[in-house]
């Protein structure tokens, strides 16, 4: 019997909210609790067990075969704040059930298998995915506020930097993982064979005009810096549209000056985030948007690029596997992006990477309000064991 | 020779900041130096002066008459931070400027002739025109905040109350002002004959959405709160020039929540602020944005009233003698309605108001840039002289 929710519960018992969300943020007391509980069970499972500086857990069962590369399942502990049980602890639990399930059969594996639970996956003042990033040596001493954010901690960049790993001994890297969107749930599909991160493109749009009496300044005399942006928003969501189902944007801050109610604003500053798999996609969205910032006129436009990462790819091996795995179980299944970033991500520029997706109950995640059905999870966890017995078949 | 420029600049002395803005706010050292500038000068031109508990300085020069009532001149001598010269010092300037000239002319008045310089007219905590408010009775005990923001400068409600005048004694009140529009400036044209102080109606329009990952939302399945309300914002601003020329609305204020670049705004609230002297305009502007916002369809819009302050009239005989003082001194002159709110909009409540407007330089005001030139506040300044020798010969 698939045993990932009872697992799941286990880890579920550190940071839980009175209100059913759950709070475990880095380095917080509730994530180390849930540490514990992972390396407890790992411990059960006969793993060798290890903590970095990074706050990661780390389990290690070595395979029967020689000189054979280990398969390294991993997700993350931490939540956002009043988050929910499944974002991250899910795919732990996953990487416990397989072992688990092994045992109970009675089967071990040639390669030596590992699991991974990442501390710091969601944003903070560490940045996201910190510790699958210190993991993959990814973390650099000149982020900015990195070293006064460790400090926090008691940490020091050095012990960070020490936490890198090289993974010339690995094969792989499989992440299970809800949804977060509404994709399949809303399609009535039980598998994601994810096939790629996409890019996360993010500008600081400003518009600057003038601030004026909102009495005094007749209509036609105004360089209102709130309309010329409400109007760069409303053109340029209609473009998104339009270039591509899958392209998405997102004006997620505004703040306008002088933000008196009697005042008409002289600076207003957004900030515009668009994600797709092509980059030509999000190219062309913000050749548009700036296209159509110049044709407003009444006030200046200032768009700069803040954030530009590019989109990850997974192994087409390891879709191919994955997909194999859940035909075999003859679970639906289908080949989707992810819109979210994942510990995935970082690992990609180590190893091949194969992401295994959920549903998420209306695409809902971040809250208390998060769910995954029972037999969900257990029909992810089926697809990851059996993706994880035919890699074992491999070299 | 007109020495209302002199006056002005008298007063400029107090409060004035490095960068050539002026910053005397209500309470404030710096206002009680203007205070103290204007009532040596009113003691000087042998006015009897008395202070109150609203921070209003007052001069009062009887006339010759038996039984006549004051012709009452005021402004204001606060400022907003890092404000202008002109706005409202002007006004007491050219009152004391009337004063001085009949005297040098030796002339003196049937009317008893008497100068407020108010306080706190511009927004504070104590609430906007809260001196003039005082005297004319329209400050309530039950103002929310009132009493703790009185406590701030030592005072308690109950002396604002017993700041209340009696003005059976009155004849009228005139005020001298900036524009603080562009509207004189731009047609080329010296002295505005106000006909009143157009109302404002202020709104709080929330857009409730949900709030989602960014990354994983498809953009058809969005609820996205920005985007409604950056429609709404354009659709509304687009029918208020339709309605009419002199209507204005404003979006002054923007909040949005969670308000993260990578999260879908859930909720996002705003202020929408609507002038003119005829409530038929505001209230079919009003009328249109609730039928934009019901059409929007993908979040719901609330839309609740905060404020409404109906339009003030000035007296139609005023306009008519001040329209013939400025005919006589040959200065170009026209009706328009005062965008602003001023200390004459409470004075309406227990006078009859005139309002005499000069040009402002752009339209610029509440800022360091805030100009008038100097001819053009000897115009003002000539026609309020003009206006006061003609009323004197009435009862």
């Amino acid at each position: 019997m698939n045993q990932v929710n009872d697992i799941l519960s286990l880890i579920g018992r550190a940071g839980r909210n009175a209100d059913g969300s759950y709070t475990r943020t880095c380095y917080s007391s509730a994530y180390f609790e849930a540490v514990s509980i992972v390396e407890k069970i790992m411990i059960k499972l006969g793993m060798a067990t290890e903590r970095d500086a990074a706050g990661n857990i780390h389990g290690y069962l070595p395979g029967t075969g020689k000189g054979l590369k280990s398969i390294i399942i991993g997700s993350h502990l931490d939540t956002v704040p009043s988050g929910g049980l499944f974002d991250g602890a899910y795919g732990v639990a996953g990487g416990l059930e397989v072992i688990r399930r092994l045992q109970e059969e009675g089967k071990t594996l040639r390669h030596p298998i590992e699991v991974y639970g990442f501390n710091a996956e969601e944003s903070s003042p560490l940045g996201g995915t910190f510790g699958s990033r210190a993991v993959a040596g990814l973390v650099t001493s000149d982020q900015p506020g990195l070293e006064d954010a460790l400090k926090e901690h008691g940490l020091t960049v050095q012990k960070i930097l020490d936490s890198k790993r090289d993974f010339s001994d690995a094969k792989c890297y499989l992440e299970l993982h809800i949804e977060q969107g509404d994709y399949l749930y809303n399609e009535g599909l039980k598998i994601g064979v994810v096939n790629g991160i996409v890019g996360v493109i993010r500008y600081k749009v400003t518009a600057v005009g003038h601030s004026n009496h909102a009495g005094t300044t007749m209509m036609k005399n105004r360089k209102d810096a709130m309309v010329a942006m409400a109007r760069l928003i409303v053109e340029a969501d209609r473009r998104c549209r339009q270039i591509d189902d899958s392209l998405v944007l997102t004006v997620g801050t505004i703040r306008c000056w002088p933000g008196s109610e009697n005042v008409i604003p002289g600076r207003v500053e957004c900030t515009f985030e668009m994600r797709h798999m092509d980059k030509g996609k999000t190219d062309a969205l913000i050749c548009d948007i700036r296209k159509i910032a110049n044709a407003i006129g009444t006030v200046t436009f200032e768009i700069t690029k803040n954030i530009d990462k590019g989109a990850v790819y997974c192994d087409e091996h390891l879709m191919k596997v994955i997909g194999e795995a859940a035909g075999r179980a003859d679970i639906s299944h289908v080949v989707m992006p992810s819109g979210a970033g994942h510990d995935a991500n970082p690992m990609a520029y180590r190893l091949p990477i194969g992401m295994i997706f959920v549903p998420s109950k209306e695409g809902l995640s971040h809250c208390g309000e998060e769910w995954t059905d029972p037999e969900d999870l257990e029909n992810g966890a089926e697809v990851l064991y059996r993706t994880v017995l035919a890699l074992d078949c491999e070299d």
